[in-house]
């Protein structure tokens, strides 16, 4: 993707051949700060403060985490402490450990002396394959705002709503649910998306619309609360969403209150897609609400806000009455039957079992 | 109510006997400022700009904004004037017009010289009047906290979600909604409130919580996007929400978000009630999606947030990307078939025609 018209992607190795970049995603909006990793503790921490975040970039991030680690130590010892201490940065997304097993598998059985160079080029392979899972998932969720332009009339918007951030930031590019997005605007469709904030974080209002708006995607901003309503009065044509796993029945874990909207789209007879690389299907897991671990984050995201003030300096703000203790749950989980299906790189599909199994008949 | 042990109402006349006292609600909670308002022009902007805020307050501080224009000239005339100037304020709660409609008819055939006085009068009696309703809604809602910690074990919580703030900020004292919590809490019940921030302008977050802070209401503030997860995980027993208007068929208008609450409610089998006085019932609208006007607020109040920095100050951040528009629809209605019930200060119906229509006959 470009920012002000030079391309990037979300993570890459520097010109010294090992470094890895990043952008500090915890800064944006207001500044685009690019960081240096060199240590799979840096990896960690960023992981952790979301400094990345998104699923698919968390595993593409993490799988260069076990190469920097490798650097310093390329013992079998190492190699497995690595993986399970990055493992555990973070619970829900389970492309962070399709990405560490990955890398563990292509790794274990080579000789030590072997191991960095093919841990970068594994990690390299991950990033390659995402980019390109995520243009397939552009290109198989653009028939569906196809159809819907083909039945607006003249000067008719099509109206996406999505929730949290599942574009390039999310990913290493293109995104997943912005994906199909990017390439109807590319492609002269009149898409204006409806972007949820997305409390506590607001990577809907941060990441989202900053993402949109640099690529000169119509979009507007709304409170989470606003979508039922939106629905409610014909301003939805359809719903897309990341999710950072999906279980064998078709459950889906994203950005909490992922779920709410899911129920408005039902009630209202709206379309509700979700966007997913093959890395973040856990076919492992059938009931999502019940088995998937949702991430508790702290209680500071909730209470406290960082934004711009008038004259340009970052301020942090408590926006809770003082002594007022507050939750965090981080996601929660749609069940399959409020999902109208699946937009996968290799195709679309119902979120089921079925459905899964006809695109991916390898996962078993 | 007691803020640190001293009684108050959330609007009152001042000892000199005429000039009307409100808290500043925009400032709250971060400073206790007492305005005060003397002619109409001043009402109609502590209206507007949610200085006072809540249907059941905005009515009665509306009543005292006409009692302020007569005192300059008491004319039919300006009495007509000062009704529609003042019902033009904020267009969704149904308060405001009942409470400028009751001061139109105590005084329209009244001479002149005797419509200060009565003014005044009919002004305390509709504060005294909404405090009385809103200590029976308590009495009414009661019994179905009472109910849910009959079921509890031992150290169990009732656990209730609220949205917005239905408290005795929003009206002249002991609030909707919060009017069965508090005085459940006060039987001692373990009664525990979920609170929704309630973006974009955190009335849970600020006043909600606020006020069960001092009242020491054990809660938990939540992003708006948490309701349906915590249902999900049996971690709340009851949702009880005030509102602006109910209809004839029981469609309900409140904060915006209150519909995506109750979806979710209904999805996990939890109840959905709404508390309201009589003066929020419109028997002349029948169906609340389609006919209740729902105010679009100014986009600042999405796009900027005013909390309190470490060292006390407070700041106006902005939190959306520039350049990215924001669209702020402040209500949505959750329709009737999605609510369990009513409760008003005459007993709990079902929210239909038929059971509004028994606690209501004289509404026809």
């Amino acid at each position: 993707m470009k920012i002000d018209g030079k391309p990037y992607r979300s993570v890459w190795v520097d010109e010294d051949g090992w470094t890895v970049r990043i952008f500090d995603q915890t800064k944006l909006p207001w500044s685009l700060d690019i960081l240096r990793l060199t240590d799979e503790e840096q990896v960690a921490h960023a992981i952790r403060t979301m400094q990345v975040r998104g699923a698919p970039l968390i595993g593409a991030v993490a799988a260069y985490g076990v190469a920097l680690a490798l650097r310093r130590d390329p013992s079998t010892a190492n190699l497995e402490r690595v993986v399970e201490m990055l493992g555990r940065t973070r619970p829900t997304a389970i492309n962070l450990r399709w990405a560490l097993e990955r890398m563990r598998a292509a790794l274990h059985n080579l000789a030590p002396g072997d191991r960095v160079a093919a841990a970068y080029a594994e990690a390299a392979a991950i990033c390659e394959d995402d980019v390109e899972t995520c243009r397939r998932i552009g290109e198989h969720g653009l028939p569906l705002l196809r159809e819907i332009a083909a039945r607006k009339g003249p000067g008719e918007r099509v109206n996406v709503l999505t929730h949290c951030n599942a574009g390039w930031l999310a990913t290493v590019d293109y995104g997943t649910a912005l994906s199909p997005i990017f390439q109807a605007h590319d492609a002269g469709l009149p898409v204006h998306v409806w972007v949820d904030e997305t409390r506590p974080r607001n990577q809907g209002a941060a990441l989202t619309a900053w993402e949109l708006g640099k690529h000169g995607v119509p979009h507007t901003v709304v409170a989470d609360n606003a979508g039922g309503h939106l629905m409610q009065h014909g301003q939805v044509d359809i719903c897309i969403v990341g999710t950072d796993r999906v279980t064998r029945q078709g459950d889906v874990a994203n950005k909490i209150g992922t779920y709410l909207k899911a129920l408005a789209a039902r009630d209202n007879g709206i379309p509700f897609w979700v966007a997913l690389p093959h890395s973040t299907l856990d076919m492992r897991v059938r009931d999502g609400v019940a088995e998937i671990p949702i991430e508790e984050r702290a209680e500071a995201e909730v209470t406290e806000l960082t934004g711009r003030t008038a004259d340009g300096r970052l301020e942090t703000v408590r926006v809770v009455a003082e002594g007022s203790p507050a939750a965090n749950p981080a996601f929660d989980v749609t069940p399959a039957r409020l999902v109208t299906g699946l937009i996968t790189e290799r195709g679309r599909c119902e979120a089921s079992e079925a459905g899964l199994r006809k695109l991916y008949p390898e996962k078993g």
